[in-house]
């Protein structure tokens, strides 16, 4: 079914030497950090440390947990909804309850497997900083904590960043299949975007799109359209017909196997004053700018500076979004921040979105994201390059 | 574009006056509770009390804050990115960071609300309690707690459970359209699904169909198919083709203007076994016996008692859900759940689905799932009911 130029789809899931790789750089910075335990409670650090894939996390109700040992290979404490599952991936040991349950929803289990796997006193590690949040209800960690007396939870949000942040190329080659099938969708953008259409349609046309060349699904589709330019780049679309002067933006996270692009395209209908095409332009010069510094050893902070001083010369008014792109991979936003704070040094598998934007008229933002890879020597784009000029459609 | 029979698409949003009566209502149970604000830090907790919807909370970079006072409207405290949507709801008083922030990811700025909302010492309502989650880092938690010294959180569960839990008409419409169009995709069947075809195709034509008819997202979509039966109805699907005797069940969680259906549909592939057929008959007649006890003043544990009777009768082996059923709404699972100690009672507007399943033979399970809201006079189905015949395609 999948057509266009993206070529084969990899194959999903991933050999056990993945897993195995990623628990032993686990476990070695687990034993540098002082954590006899690392705790998981979300989607993406189960996933990460087991391979279950499952979009059953839509629902709030059951806990899930995942012990990893400073040695030997994880645990699963899981509801028995899982069980066969979880069987499938590499993790062996799984403890299971039946959930939703009335008092006890996996508290007594997961306390019962740290002490076991962390020992009395041992230090845990819980993701407790940037960009995390703990997927189990408040009131349930307290009673863990009550039934862990002794035990101290340490924030590990380092330890999960450092792993995460530098993709293998098994990894790479599902975000770059992604990125593919995702810009030969763009490249069919005058087929799929008309005046008169509803930015509703226009974007239900470029989900079933993406649908058709192969993505697994679309859970992150958002912009819209606006005379001139668009003022905001996270809402829903509208029923707004699109029109003549229009500025469409549609940015997506779409998914492969469990892992996402994020990238955005900008399309003019039938017309574009000079000043939007001016934008455009500049955000496509700090993109370039943004490339040229994306080499390994340069920072974080050194690509924002290299993006936002082309911004700043192109006259942006200012960037409500707080930074010049992110990491990504298996969410659709990841550790590190092109901010001027984030001193993150580029290293060789860090997959990252470049993304300069900015007011450049009152309630006219332009925004451009690619995807890049870095490589020993420099970036390699994993999206197909926007196209220089501000592309026209009818 | 869409098609089928579902009808027109109900208006999107809300106008003020819904969030003006569930506004009233929070405040009402927190003065019974004695807590002088909500603090709010979820998607749909957010959403619930400003009509705030967007597709970024995807990304976990950022913490969103939204704090209900006992008199007033909502306040919010979110990243500047969210300045422009926010201000399109009905909330005013719009509080910005620029996120993410090195030091400090609006917990300065949302310690300050709280005070001036809720007073020192004033006791702050959180959910703490089943199916519910803290959104921020758990180290920013800790950080509020030690800017807001003599401030008491407690939980308020159960007053949001109270709250969501009985749907207004415009929130039941959202829901029965979708319903509706989803019942349209199911009845095309025997045109998306073929032998030969793999799983993953199978639900990305579902996927198509659904968005074609006119959903908005299709994010939960999960099922497959095995010879005589599944095994597991949380898996993604597989690579494996659709063979002559597979049994295939696809359960979707659709969503419009943010309101989701959640049912389920099974077909056979040009044969099924006795067994199996067996299965589909008792799950069946368990969803009759659940929509004859589905009446005002019934509890969850009697809808539960009534299907698992008939399951049990029927040669139920088992079941690993968990329950037979639950709320459903702005999220695709809700409080309460049909389970033998849930005494919830049955209450007009209340969303549910029936959920009736059970292993029938070692490995093979069959479930079935319709949705309902509770009527004075019982329940009215929102799903087109499945046929009480196995389905035979091909």
């Amino acid at each position: 079914m999948p057509v266009g130029t993206a070529g084969t789809s990899p194959p999903r899931g991933f050999p056990d030497s993945e897993f195995e790789g990623r628990l032993e750089r686990a476990q070695a910075l687990m034993s540098q950090h002082g954590l006899a335990a690392l705790l998981l409670t979300t989607e993406v650090e189960l996933r990460y440390f087991s391979g279950f894939l499952t979009q059953f996390w839509q629902s709030p109700t059951r806990p899930w947990f995942l012990v990893v040992p400073l040695a030997g290979k994880p645990v699963a404490v899981i509801p028995e909804i899982g069980a066969e599952a979880m069987a499938r991936t590499w993790v062996e040991d799984i403890r299971t309850w039946s959930s939703p349950h009335p008092s006890d929803d996996g508290v007594t289990l997961l306390a019962a497997a740290l002490s076991e796997l962390a020992g009395a006193g041992g230090r845990i590690g819980l993701a407790m900083a940037r960009e995390t949040h703990l997927r189990m209800p408040l009131g349930d960690f307290e009673r863990l904590r009550q039934a862990l007396p002794t035990a101290e939870f340490a924030d590990s949000t380092a330890i999960l960043c450092r792993l995460r942040q530098v993709k293998s190329e098994r990894e790479i080659t599902k975000i770059a299949h992604v990125c593919a099938l995702v810009s030969d969708a763009f490249a069919n953008a005058a087929q799929l975007f008309h005046q008169g259409q509803s930015e509703i349609e226009a974007f239900r046309a470029f989900k079933m799109e993406c649908l058709r060349r192969g993505v697994d699904d679309v859970p992150y589709l958002v912009g819209g359209a606006g005379p001139g330019g668009y003022g905001d780049i996270i809402s829903p679309p509208w029923e707004r017909p699109l029109a003549v002067g229009d500025v469409l933006i549609l940015d997506t996270g779409s998914i492969y196997d469990g892992y996402f692009c994020d990238f955005d395209r900008n399309f003019a209908f039938a017309q574009a004053d000079d000043e939007v095409r001016r934008a455009y332009d500049v955000a496509y010069l700090a993109t370039e700018a943004g490339l040229k510094a994306a080499r390994p050893g340069a920072t974080c902070a050194d690509l924002f500076r290299a993006m936002q001083a082309v911004l700043e010369v192109g006259g942006a008014l200012g960037n409500d979004v707080g930074r010049l792109g992110h990491g990504l991979g298996s969410q659709l936003t990841e550790w590190p921040s092109h901010t001027a704070w984030d001193e993150t040094q580029l290293e060789p598998g860090m997959v990252l979105t470049l993304e300069p934007g900015m007011s450049f008229a009152p309630g006219r933002v332009m925004v451009h994201e690619e995807n890049i890879v870095i490589r020993e020597s420099g970036p390699e784009l994993l999206t197909r390059r926007a196209p220089p000029e501000l592309p026209i459609i009818g």
